[in-house]
């Protein structure tokens, strides 16, 4: 495999994500760092030569870069333990890649760096609007997953795949937002078998 | 293959990129429809038997459940010409898609749901508030497609993949949210390109 760079903000669950993967399967990946916060992606260098989308993380391969973190992961693991044998199974974890960006990201994430690193404080009259709306979306994300972990150890199948590294990224910070874990025992379990898991890696 | 089914809304392009999908690659499916705004996908027996998250497109597949219409794209192609051979270029298909979700369809297609089938004046006060970010946040996504294509025909490689079809759903009918395609020359010519595929089929 070519020379592996993150192009990663450390505080990004969706940077960990990529972090999380290669660690998971002793692949070496070298780290470039940005602040979000200061503007280091929308600079006109980044969005000429990383991404023109403006965002963290991209995961560059060799000359190539490739944004959106869960790609990135699909990319480093298509041919690992990671990703799982059946074509119906492979799809199934794919879809719940796909919820954690639309249904779980915009609202656990979001409301980790508005409360956690922005501040409540400095939040303009849209985002104070939208706590509410990303508060009730995130729980009912957390309360899809509690239903789907009580009887299963993982979410798809045996074993961990990608679709537990994208879901623990910002679950595991989620108290960071204002959502409380002990409410959810089932993810709390799992949790635990994610940070188990041999090469595991924290989150800086 | 077994017997697929489509649980579908047919005014929503999430369920539509699994039909085109489908009739590309020649795979008989059959349909059954839900209304989303007389809230279909809500009531009890919805939520048990087809997808607890209350979502349309769920694609059945035999006894299994498959939600997130990507996920269904990806299970319906996974060894088609649709899919592209190269890892770099597979995980390249998949960024685009995860963009899709990320970055289009809240704004793109949230703003063609609330203007064209609620109507203006029926919306509550936070969606009043979102039309304007959402506005701008569509025409980035549209903005970035528009400098993705312009100098290559396909968001992947040489021919159509995944990631045009999961693009085009919601980008062909965007002037319903307001958004002006001639404003995007490029995107035109592409969305052109996609109608002319062999076995195509429009929205409803």
């Amino acid at each position: 495999m070519d020379k592996l760079i993150l192009h990663e903000d450390p505080r990004s669950g969706n940077c960990y994500k990529i972090r999380l993967t290669a660690a998971l399967l002793g692949l070496p990946i070298e780290r470039r760092f940005y602040d979000i916060l200061k503007g280091e992606t929308r600079t006109p260098a980044f969005l000429q030569h990383v991404n023109a989308n403006g965002r963290i993380p991209v995961l560059q391969i060799g000359p190539r870069l490739l944004p959106e973190s869960n790609a990135a992961c699909w990319y480093l693991a298509e041919d690992s333990h990671l990703v799982p044998d059946g074509r119906f199974e492979r799809a199934d974890m794919l879809r719940w890649m796909f919820f954690e960006q639309y249904s779980h990201e915009p609202n656990v994430a979001t409301l980790r760096f508005w409360l956690r690193f922005v501040g409540e404080a400095k939040l303009n009259d849209y985002q104070r609007s939208q706590i509410m709306p990303k508060r009730v979306g995130g729980e009912a994300a957390l309360a899809l997953m509690e239903e789907h972990l009580t009887g299963q150890d993982w979410f798809v199948g045996a074993g961990a795949t990608l679709a537990d590294i994208a879901l623990y990224a910002y679950t595991h910070v989620c108290e960071a937002g204002g959502f409380r874990l002990k409410d959810y025992p089932a993810i709390c379990a799992w949790l635990g078998r994610v940070a188990a898991l041999p090469g595991y890696v924290p989150m800086d």
